[in-house]
């Protein structure tokens, strides 16, 4: 373990970039990433239903699949709650269901469990890990290896990124797609990370003693906004608070006054429109809001600027690049390490 | 309006159980809930997949509804991403679906455009409000009225209980159950509204100056920490967060410390057993944690005792009780007036 506090999940983040291109290079038909085998057997299946089971993170990608599931492939969606099928040992009739559990390690039982039993109730199962060799990686029809490399930090970002574009290519290859528009993902995502880190550094100054925080965005960039606040919680011990544009305005908005900061996850199309009645909102409380994208939109507040992703999809693997950063650079000043946070293991094994 | 702050809340709150006496006689064949009429609909449309629609408070609803149909009536569930079909306009396939809307008012565009795409994109469409006249209502094939009379606080209290028990009673038709244990929770309801009084004054002098708050539940439990956390961000200004007790070991409890108290749902069933191991965890970080039931079960800290439910599903129609009661009292004795919180209104209209 190095000396220096969040050495490795800096080095992480850092890293992303590679991990898309590597993962784009393995994508193509003879690709070892197996996005084109699962697609092909979606394909073949034709389910009519889509059901996503995840933990921390990884429920995130999962939510943002959700959404291209819904969009782009016109498939109704929605996410297991795993205690249904562990606590409760529901059977419930999943004929005409591709499950997809998504999972950095393919280590938690109770994701195993939901893939045995979705299988055993007539799913067609897909594993999005990290680990090729896990027992859910095993367990599952098809599985997508997500290619990120070994990933070190407990704090989850590489993974995180490489699960979000994996989920895209699948989509992609089951709508039968050549899908070129990713490619220019890893010179994009460079140059976030070279242009943002003076915006970063001024942020997280400004954040230095804030206990609460809530972040929010709609649409595609709503699991963003879901996964900076983990990363706020899980290594600087923030009480980040997530909240989809429409959610805040029914009951939450009551909470943020001057002293609450705002991370607003603006993206470039139907989403970063739909928060243009939230960012009014949250002017009229005077809110200290942080916008992040969405520049060229009306809206309080500085902001993080973006570069024009390829479509708005894709927007959401370079708007969690300056969060990330973000939280690793208020955790360390705040003395934590985020590599290795207080409570936290690499493997979370949930029943 | 009255000019003690909270008089509507405390008011609806203590109403509860006669609501629910209300609804119980009027969910008969003959009731006007309609709770008959849309169970018999859905039976003889008979769906594969069902979607629940709603926000904030309705949503905790809907999503105690989507674990009592994917336990008691053995079908995937999930809950839609309004966004989805508003801004997006996704045009999914929603044949064998059922789409149950879920709202207070039958008022928020985004729920009525759900509805309308939904009935066109094929899925049979159900609304469950408080407001039979509503737009909502009228869009949809069905409708079940909950009944609990109007509600002038905008903290909403005993339409989400009034919602719980419709839904519960409209699977237990679905599943063609005359279901007669749901009889026994008006007197429950009275019982833990006079009994818990000591136990909550105690608890919300504790919280007078807490910022920030974590509430937790397993299973059915989970919708009441969401609910619970809502009321208190909305009432008291609390950040307060709500995690599955799964959830929260992926990550979150990092942020756990002595000085972030901890309200767990303990349900008497399986969801309560679940939660053992996250008890055991905030145990090991010193949380300063508060059992909402589950006594009998082990577990650090003080607790709120509930009288036994009739079954583990209908526990949250009383768990959920002392934690309305909590909010209103820290509201109050913060200065504020949870009948009309800061920057809310009753209807809240979103896109």
């Amino acid at each position: 373990m190095p000396d220096t506090p969040g050495t490795l999940m800096a080095a992480e983040i850092a890293e992303q970039p590679a991990v898309w291109r590597r993962l784009l290079a393995a994508a193509g038909p003879a690709g070892e990433s197996g996005v084109d085998r699962a697609a092909a057997l979606v394909r073949a299946r034709a389910p009519r239903f889509v059901l996503f089971a995840a933990r921390g993170t990884s429920d995130h990608a999962a939510l943002y699949a959700k959404y291209l599931t819904e969009i782009r492939l016109g498939l109704p969606a929605g996410m297991v709650s795993p205690s249904t099928l562990t606590a409760y040992a529901a059977q419930p009739d999943l004929r005409d269901v591709l499950l997809v559990a998504v999972s950095q390690s393919g280590g938690s039982p109770d994701l195993l469990r939901c893939v045995e039993v979705a299988r055993d109730r007539g799913a067609l199962t897909l594993a999005v890990t990290n680990n090729p060799g896990s027992a859910l990686a095993d367990a599952a029809d098809a599985q997508v290896d997500v290619l990120a490399g070994p990933e070190r930090s407990v704090a989850a970002t590489k993974t995180y990124t490489a699960q979000l574009l994996a989920l895209y290519l699948l989509v992609s290859a089951v709508r039968g797609e050549d899908d070129a528009r990713a490619a220019a993902l890893p010179d994009l995502g460079d140059q976030v990370l070279d242009g943002c880190m003076d915006a970063v550094a001024a942020a997280a100054s400004g954040y230095r003693f804030a206990q609460r925080l809530v972040t929010t965005g709609r649409g595609y960039s709503y699991p963003t906004a879901r996964e900076a606040a983990l990363k706020l919680m899980e290594t600087a011990y923030v009480s980040a608070q997530a909240f989809s544009g429409a959610d805040l305005l029914h009951g939450p908005l009551a909470l943020v006054d001057p002293l609450v900061p705002v991370l607003a996850v603006v993206s470039p199309g139907a989403g970063g429109a739909a928060m243009a009645p939230v960012l009014e909102s949250l002017a009229a409380r005077h809110a200290d809001v942080l916008r992040i994208g969405g520049h060229g939109s009306p809206g309080p507040g500085p902001g993080i600027a973006l570069p024009q992703a390829p479509a708005e999809e894709l927007a959401s693997l370079l708007e969690i690049l300056p969060l990330q950063l973000l939280a690793h650079r208020v955790a360390v000043a705040r003395g934590g390490d985020p590599d290795t946070p207080r409570g936290l293991h690499k493997v979370t094994e949930t029943l």
